[in-house]
């Protein structure tokens, strides 16, 4: 049976009909109205949903964090204005009489690289991906595991090493802080002196400044410790790698990679692809909630 | 069913037979003789086992790592000198008849924590043992998370913070080196300048040594970040700690908890329970390994 796919995002919704094997069909994307309530805007995409005239399997939705996956209720994420406490899985069944569920954005993405992506077959896989923030997902044994608060593979808030900054919503010496896009734009923005995008920041790199080179090697250390941290934890058969940063600069991948190695006990296990499906992640993957959900 | 719960010690092998509801019911005790194989020494546990004309489920066997799980094979752990690359569980089988499972003794004894002890009906278990080393287990919808290569909950190698001292066998700035028994021990004689033992070392601790103050207080934030990056990453509905220096030094692992909760974004939600077993947790966790393994 097809299956609806939803993506929240902070400037875009985005609603789609999946097949049986998960391919998009068909597709409406709108803006996130700010100038609605969070039910107006979810209100466009159930009349997508209810003008295919078509039996559904259910409703996946991916979302910013924070969650209750629980309850499928969105708390408050900042870059949500005005969907506060907002419980969509429930508004959803109710205006489409369709089973609902909820999970973040990282997750879902993780989900459909995982089952249908490089990581498919496998046990244990782990999703990283890097764009403004570094977001991630787990899945084992082909389901996301949430973790008993809904924080699982929330490893953008690891600590790898000491950093005399402090930061408004991470720990110091995170990988968010020191590795993502976010974090390299402060970092650059302060060793140079003025605001220094991620864009810039690499594009110093690529042409040899010094200080751009440091600054990325030291990004190189941090997420390799990441990544070596996460394998002490999950030891997953595979890392899949996504996100605007990580495609745009493959080389911070595989620099990483190398480097992660040096603190892995056994180097050789280490297995890093790149991901597959870029913004179609977020919808496939919220297609896939609905079957894994009943497992 | 009654089952045999083995643990292979550097100095000592142990065999316990348990009944259905994991009571130790007889126990025997052997030294791991060096001036014997590995084979004679697996042959006295054996003779215990046969001498019971009893039928058992199967034998689950802890052991130091590293090993393959997979083919019960003990590789080269460097405390058990002579049982390099032995088919464990292999020779158990041909000898006994009977089944017989592989893990390490970390893992085993946060089974028995996870499922019998403080763990009991959560869904997700973070096991940790602070003694001489650092040894963990992750426990999942009743059973122990392995990892691709056996190496899942292996975090006394996770990376915390910069440390300028190289190690033989763990990563500098690493939970091991800078919380366990033996990093203590190292740190401690490094400072003093002379061979200090981590018992003497919390002696000057509790007698207000500024020295011994300032070492310890850097251990604790060592292992909150430890604690606060593995719930980043599987977010366990609970920490269950044990271990000699867990046991002897409560207020170690409460500071640590205190200060975990520094580092995380729900902080709380951290849930830490003491150890229960003891000693007996790698029976008991070997006994059960039989009965999870089939599941």
């Amino acid at each position: 049976m097809k299956t609806i796919g939803i993506d929240i995002g902070g400037t875009q919704l985005r609603a789609a009909v999946l097949d049986e094997n998960y391919n998009i069909i068909d597709i409406f994307k709108t803006p996130n109205d700010r100038s609605l309530t969070c039910r107006e805007n979810c209100d466009k995409l159930i009349d997508f949903i209810c003008s295919q005239n078509e039996e559904f399997s259910g409703i996946g939705i991916g979302a910013p964090g924070p969650m209750n996956m629980k309850t499928g209720t969105i708390l408050n994420p900042p870059n949500l204005i005005g969907w506060d406490n907002f419980p969509i899985t429930e508004y959803f069944r109710e205006k489409t009489g369709l089973p609902a569920v909820l999970n973040n954005d990282a997750n879902v993405a993780g989900l459909a690289e995982a089952l249908l992506g490089s990581g498919k077959g496998y046990e244990s896989v782990c999703f990283m991906g890097i764009s403004t923030g570094l977001g991630g997902a787990y899945v084992y044994q082909g389901k996301l595991v949430n973790g008993a608060n809904g924080n699982a593979a929330e490893w953008w808030n690891m600590i790898v090493n000491e950093d005399p900054y402090g930061h408004k919503n991470a720990n110091p010496g995170s990988l968010n802080e020191q590795a993502a896009g976010s974090g390299l734009h402060a970092i650059a923005s302060r060793i140079y002196g003025q605001e220094t995008h991620t864009k810039e920041l690499f594009d110093r790199y690529y042409s040899g400044d010094a200080t751009a080179v440091e600054i990325i090697d030291r990004a190189v250390d941090v997420l390799a410790k990441g990544i070596a941290n996460i394998t002490c934890v999950i030891d997953p058969d595979i890392f899949i790698i996504g996100g605007s940063v990580a495609i745009f600069h493959p080389f911070y991948i595989e620099a990483a990679a190398k480097k992660a190695k040096q603190y892995m006990n056994f180097p050789e296990t280490l297995h890093i692809e790149p991901a597959k499906f870029g913004d179609d992640a977020g919808l496939i993957g919220a297609a896939l909630l609905i079957e894994t959900a009943k497992k």
